[in-house]
């Protein structure tokens, strides 16, 4: 039953012995993935890598976390701030003090409640203002695949491909729409505005509608890292860390920074004992984990290079569209739509061929 | 900065010390649901329970997960096979064989890929067809509290509140619509239906948009438990059940069942060690964590009583609502909306006051 069940659940890269007399299966996500030529893969500079290093397992084997930092024009105020906490070496000789089902695993200075307790935070670290929560759109963020851009960065909404379907497209509960910059997911808050255009066929005029993008801001996914503070918003500095590691907590976008990803050791933190204290804290120093060193990946020699799926490729534009409407071997009914987290930016070692699967 | 801390990320139900010169801080979601009525609250029956006994962890602490099953009409043969499977003890003896990171958990059979070493199964466990996934709406299902109902069953879209926000209400990307029957979130597919009505104001006739409920279906959240099947939609039978861990694979939903939803000791399953193997299936039997029995929570003596939110009540229209517009003493930006997993139905045990936090 395990070779069906190989299978299932989500058909994954595992091609299928090939038979002569049949038609390949439809391509799955990962399929796009794997075949995506070498163009489309771009390397993530070490400089925006940092490498957490935590103590060994029971069992002594090493636990490393490789997180990619949040790119410009988003949250580098508390980019910058862990930049010189991990140059200061502040961050090594603390923990991971909080893991809370369902939300996040967080890591700091455990003596941090206290000042006569807390490690001293290194000079020159930014105070960031609310409005730096998102950004003002710029036409030279991005590509966006999923409309028609005009050269006056005015998107024209694609309509649904058939009444009959289901199709919701590429739309979000939390944002007017949502994209891609560099390797990271945005929400975008647009303005509509409806024009008379001439119709394609006809030339006479018609009614459409455009929208224009105002403001973007980095979202809350699975594995994203963000910025713990207080109830001021201004009162982040970066020493205090945070992993989602369950469902989006969207409703946390534009409330709290995010300053990067992790892209490989993810399971070294989501699998960490829930604290039983409140929001997950732990309750006695042993259960912490302690955290050996934190790193910029240019500091770590030996550190392979990973690459990302450029999300203004083809290649992801497919992957994208396939997510969304997934109908192969295993699936029966597409589901017409798809959620920003749902579309995870594929990254991979360079030279290791396709990458690990993303997990369905 | 613990004291921040345990402030930030979510704004928990921790009551700040009353300042008789303050007023109180506007409620939060986990306030509303504190405040609810007992009427607001609804025993689950025990014979709606299932009881997963995981072998003891490695400090010899019992670990015990409570599933509550899918109430009718959703998954109704594949739900009387897993009750089948668990009268027969055919459980006991299983193992967890597969956990993968930000996805799901797997339990069944260890050596069920194999005809000369499968646990041979109860007889009459039903074959579910394709059709099943989903279901028929029938206006006595529940009561939409995000719309004006009429007596012919349309519901009136409720338009967006104010232009000026980004409200996208109870929107779905994987559905028209989302909504509650019971404690379990379901989707559905809407008929739209455009009418001219009297305006309100003038009485002149004005279009107006109407859905009419086609069909529904479970949706794949965290802690839903689903059945594993192989390529053919027919061929789960109910003993191997995955748990959802991760990010919610709402692409699933309609291509797999489901049959209940973990309520208690998920932290028992999210939290074991990810196997190394293709889609996270562990590669060696010792790293299998043992089944020691799965019982209906009726043959279980001792179970407590287990409550949840009513869906129909005021309490969870306004808590829902509140998800979706989070401005408080933590949360600047109201999302202006929700996505269905980020409105967890809360439980309680019976007689325990508020109930455990629902994460944020």
């Amino acid at each position: 039953m395990k070779n069906s069940l190989l299978a299932a659940l989500g058909a994954l890269a595992l091609p299928l012995p090939s038979m002569a007399a049949d038609p390949p299966p439809p391509a799955t996500p990962n399929d796009i993935v794997a075949a995506a030529p070498a163009a489309d893969w771009k390397a993530i500079a070490p400089a925006d890598l940092m490498v957490m290093e935590l103590a060994r397992d029971a069992k002594g084997k090493a636990q490393r976390v490789v997180i990619q930092m949040m790119p410009a024009p988003f949250s580098q105020g508390w980019v910058d701030n862990v930049r010189t906490l991990a140059a200061a070496r502040w961050f090594d000789r603390t923990a991971v003090i909080r893991s809370q089902d369902n939300y996040v695993v967080q890591w700091g200075d455990p003596g941090g409640d206290n000042p006569k307790t807390a490690k001293a935070l290194p000079p020159r670290l930014r105070v960031m203002a609310e409005s730096e929560y998102l950004t003002t759109y710029s036409p030279t963020l991005f590509a966006h695949r999923w409309g028609k851009w005009r050269s006056d960065s005015k998107l024209e909404i694609v309509p649904a491909t058939a009444p009959d379907t289901n199709w919701k497209g590429f739309s979000d509960p939390y944002a007017s729409a949502f994209s891609f910059v560099g390797s990271f997911p945005v929400g975008m808050r647009l303005k509509n505005e409806d024009e008379l255009v001439p119709d394609r066929y006809t030339g006479r005029p018609r009614m459409a509608t455009f929208v224009v993008p105002k403001e973007l801001w980095p979202v809350h996914c699975y594995g994203m890292v963000g910025v713990g503070r207080g109830l001021s918003p201004d009162t982040g500095s970066g020493a205090e860390l945070y992993v989602v590691i369950g469902t989006p907590p969207r409703q946390l976008d534009r409330n709290i920074a995010l300053v990067g990803r992790v892209i490989e050791g993810m399971e070294f933190l989501s699998t960490l004992p829930r604290g039983t204290g409140p929001l997950g804290f732990y309750e006695t120093p042993e259960e912490y984990t302690p955290i050996v060193s934190v790193r910029m990946g240019s500091d770590v020699a030996g550190l392979p290079t990973y690459e990302y799926l450029s999300t203004e490729s083809a290649s992801f534009a497919a992957y994208a569209e396939k997510r969304a409407n997934r109908k192969d071997d295993f699936y029966i009914q597409p589901a017409g739509g798809v959620d920003v987290c749902n579309v995870p930016v594929p990254i991979r070692r360079a030279g290791s061929g396709a990458p690990a699967p993303v997990g369905k």
